[in-house]
């Protein structure tokens, strides 16, 4: 399969010259289902490497083949998965760590990863939030790495690319986060829309979003033949979007809901334009926008839907506006396993180390 | 199983006295979704007898035993499906007729019903618009039975029980425009919301709603694993609910979904109040105004989900206010082919003939 | 809704003289699945009256309403959900329990309710056995209730009927069992099949079958999109079919498999003809033995599939012949949590009390 | 995204030396799921160029951007979709057709092709069965390219990659077809089992497998929430399962069935063994069978499931012997859009060019 190059890796980030030939790379959290996505997507990757693959275990055991969590891994990986400790995580064998653990163990582990002089893209929502007194209220826990979360960098590859490369911190966004700031940036920042007018992205979410762990709402019976919505005005991923898109709580309105799918974003956002667009403007900000964007893909005409973007790291957006030209609706599509967070995140890694954006990600 | 009861039946509507004992049904277009809807409930109902059964064929077949078309009801019914015709439907053998065919179809054979003394249900559209200039441009052809739309009553039960215990003609309503109906009815007579604000229905849809005709947007690796929204802005089913609410076009945004399960509406309602209210007076005022819907549940707390009124004839409505008191999101739930279709009409029926409203249906 | 009849009760099993009038019911395990689908019949048993509410509890509470677990039940019981206890079931308040617990808690919690002069339908298999020796086995539980498991009636009603009419304690079979055993019993019983040439039943179910307890297996993610087959030679429902059809463990092997749907078993059979048969001949063995049986539906031609039976307590059965006449292939399908445990549960106790046997389920 | 390498290509199959660089492909029935999967496989294969895209049209349009069929595709592919036409299928700008066309479309064509001298994938059925006679009777046509088919080398890579390496002609095998054959042919071969005892493939498949068509066993709502068997002692891919493992028509017993899955098989096949094995000896056995097949998993406990194999080129085989060791059940499992298709089409192609046999597909 994936041709193992035992050549030159890297050192300390930021040390290196000219584009980098192979990261070392180290998974924690590598038996969820972001983990098995980083997986999948970095078997492919000729400049990657996994030296690494950790996990707070499974069925009592501390060391595994990682295809016992994973089957469709099978034979791809040799390292096995073993406890997360960041001993283990020597730079000699590791460049970079994907955090694809719970919150608080990334709020733990990423700043002595740092201190070890490794780079970090955290898929937890750890270093999203650049008000600490935010982590209370959404997350119920007090952020007490003010450094690492000083210099961590939000992670929309397509919104800070240039950032972005040269971070030892980034924090990879949330799903559903992805799929909102990438539909709004471009009306927004020309203040085509009114904010004050009210937005609502009514959000549609695969199962997959939601993890791995047992619960009687992921439960295959609860999910099948059903949709709800839930955290109405209270889900996490607000305060990244008001925070990625400069709004303010009142005027913008999220509420996700749970598709019986295994994976898929689709948001469906309403805005009202502040002066009458034609869809053929509105398509035409975007492309100059995404113009340097390989995986936003503008629709000229109607809507995305999943289908067309699951497995891939795309974004779809299209748009349709009423006759008067003033209230419009944004859809925006993605997987939210890869766009939405292991494809991003391995985007993100190929932008620290001068890969091709594209690398295992077309 | 259904034990047929040979005894007394109706005449023409209006001359009997007392409450009815059998009502001698017809089933138009019943190899449809709603028509087997019709038939499953119907097979228990102890106050009706379907008496003919009529569709436009099936396999090049013009007569055949219906569970030819939907296996489920073998052995449930020996009257054989055949040729639509006004002449086969007599008042000796017929006392109301469902059609559940094509607007067109309808709105050429249900006048001609009437005349022969026939009571209607009509599901499909073609008499739920009272303004004949709405035709042409949402459904496409032009309106020329003025006497019969005239008379006909629009049929969501809750808000017109009496005119419909009268009726000879019902326009049963649109699946999705009674999830929307119903959950805006109480806060729309009230005046609490500001209706020039903006009102967003975001409604998802089980894909029976779009029938059983053949089309690749229903084929089954397309619905799968995917959502899409389609009809935005201009969906069959908005003069409907503007006429019911009394709304104008431009303050009323709906953006149906299709979603991949067989059954199920889920509407999420997005408006602003005009004044700050609790979620307390916001059920309040629901409970009070369906206290004798027998099939509409206010929920005291939370939203409803599709798992909840499946295979019922129930609505659930529920709430979410947010912390300025001003945003409120309802989300109501149905089955598209029970209450959204085949279940009111039913209830319909079971009104116009001074049944227990519940009769086949709890 | 339900009419709550007010009306004469029973007392002691066997005591009553002529049709009862109606049945006090208690449910065990009324939170699981097969809980919630006795409790939708049940709710529409013009003769059955739900007395009590038991469960080992949720989120931590010990007293609920039942809704908390079931929302589709919301204003259908008002009796609260309790935790199960011997003691609260009195032959004053209930006169018949189902049992839709763990096996364990079946096997000690009958025999006590016995002694208090109730009857019992269990829907666990801790009286399906008869032989004591089998359960360390099989369930891994020794059996110390020798003289209940002897009166114990094995409960598929088709094959039964009459000793369950009599029977205190009812075993109710397992889903699987059901669909295998009805495809099996004509031809075993007529000797048209050589079951020492093997006799292969290939079920497909859905995921209802496994219960409402989480696993990893039963996470949405884990079942959707995928299909698996578990228990090879080594299923529970084995030794209940091999007792119910007199076969020998080697010559019968039975294969389940997951399905990423709700409800619905579909068992593949593949048997060996002892001499040449006819199509007809089969569908006519069939059809006379099923001649009593209103929840048997033998297909004159094809074979049936699941959703021709789901939602209804019917069983379905085709067949296909080679054209040597020596191969069949027998497929049977039904809904697991209604002809395969509470349907048929339901259709026992009608049996016990002399109801249509019919009631609540056509 | 993929890089378009306009360097050296192929001239006449046969005539290069060393290792090919880059060969040019046309996709005919590029509208199809097995044309999109090609198309996406193809799309990242750095060896191969598509030139050519082929179809019976869309909408009544004969030329047209492919992403109007597969939305997946957009910004992929820059070649319009035309009307499939031997002439221009011309030796200057195409050396290998992947044919994903109807039977009879393939039949036509293919010698057309061989005589331009270009190579051919043939993924329909046309060249799979030697037995010209054979034709008539499963697919309902005469065949007359006598020829053609003689020098057809039947693909299933895994058997026969020395002649499908050097053939102009590749018949693809069929999806089930491939699945059943993986899985058999090693007991097959080394006679360990004993194939007049009867074999017995029990397969499930996902919808895909039937293609884009509209057919109302495809329509959404009659797959979902079911399982059906289809094409008793009858389905097409019966004759080629029984040419490639040698087997008489009444020895082997084959019943797919539709899953309300897009994509996947699972083949549960039942043998006797002729003497007892232990389960270490079959797997020991199939490792060495497949010890050069990088698309065989065999594992060495447990049966697979078809998660394990989605999107993926892979094969994975596992077993379970009954306590006697002579009862062996065998499950295999595969993607039938890629190894049932798409996938070992471009494994072919691999194999025909000198590539690296995983080129694409890893």
């Amino acid at each position: 399969m994936k041709a193992i190059i035992e050549d030159e890796t890297f050192g300390t980030p930021g040390k290196h010259e000219g584009p980098a030939r192979v990261v070392r790379v180290a998974v924690a959290g590598a038996t969820g289902y972001a983990g098995l996505e980083l997986l999948r997507l970095l078997s492919r990757h000729p400049q990657a490497r996994v030296t690494r693959l950790m996990s707070s275990g499974r069925d009592g055991k501390k060391e595994f083949p990682i295809e016992d969590s994973h089957p469709s891994l099978r034979g791809k990986f040799t390292v096995p998965c073993q406890p997360l400790s960041v001993e283990a995580l020597a730079p000699s064998e590791v460049d970079l760590v994907f955090l694809a653990t719970p919150h608080q163990t990334a709020l733990e582990v990423a700043p002595a990863l740092l201190e070890r002089g490794l780079r970090v893209v955290d898929l937890s929502a750890a270093f999203r939030l650049k008000d600490t007194a935010a982590y209370p209220r959404w997350y119920g826990f007090e952020h007490n790495a003010h450094s690492a979360l000083k210099e961590a960098v939000y992670g929309v590859t397509e919104l800070n690319g240039k950032h972005i490369a040269k971070a030892r911190l980034v924090a990879n966004p949330g799903c559903y986060a992805t799929s909102v700031i990438l539909a709004l940036a471009p009306v927004l920042r020309e203040r085509w829309i009114d904010s004050e007018a009210g937005i609502i992205s009514d959000s549609k979410s695969g199962a997959s979003g939601a993890g791995r762990g047992l619960s009687e709402k992921l439960h295959f019976v609860e999910v099948n033949e059903n949709c709800r919505a839930y955290g109405l005005f209270n889900h996490r991923h607000v305060p990244e979007m008001l925070q990625a898109l400069n709004l303010a709580e009142g005027d913008f309105t999220f509420t996700p809901h749970l598709l019986p799918i295994t994976r898929g974003i689709l948001s469906t956002i309403y805005v009202r334009l502040s002066q009458p667009r034609t869809h053929e403007e509105v398509v035409t900000l975007y492309r100059n926008f995404y113009a340097h964007a390989p995986f936003v893909r503008v629709l000229a005409h109607g809507v995305p839907e999943i289908q067309s973007v699951a497995q891939t790291n795309f974004t779809d957006i299209g748009f349709s506006i009423d006759g008067d030209g003033r209230r419009m609706i944004i859809v925006s599509a993605l997987d939210n396993l890869i766009k939405g967070a292991a494809g991003q995140a391995i985007q993100n890694m190929n932008l620290m180390y001068g890969f091709d954006e594209g690398t295992a990600l077309t």
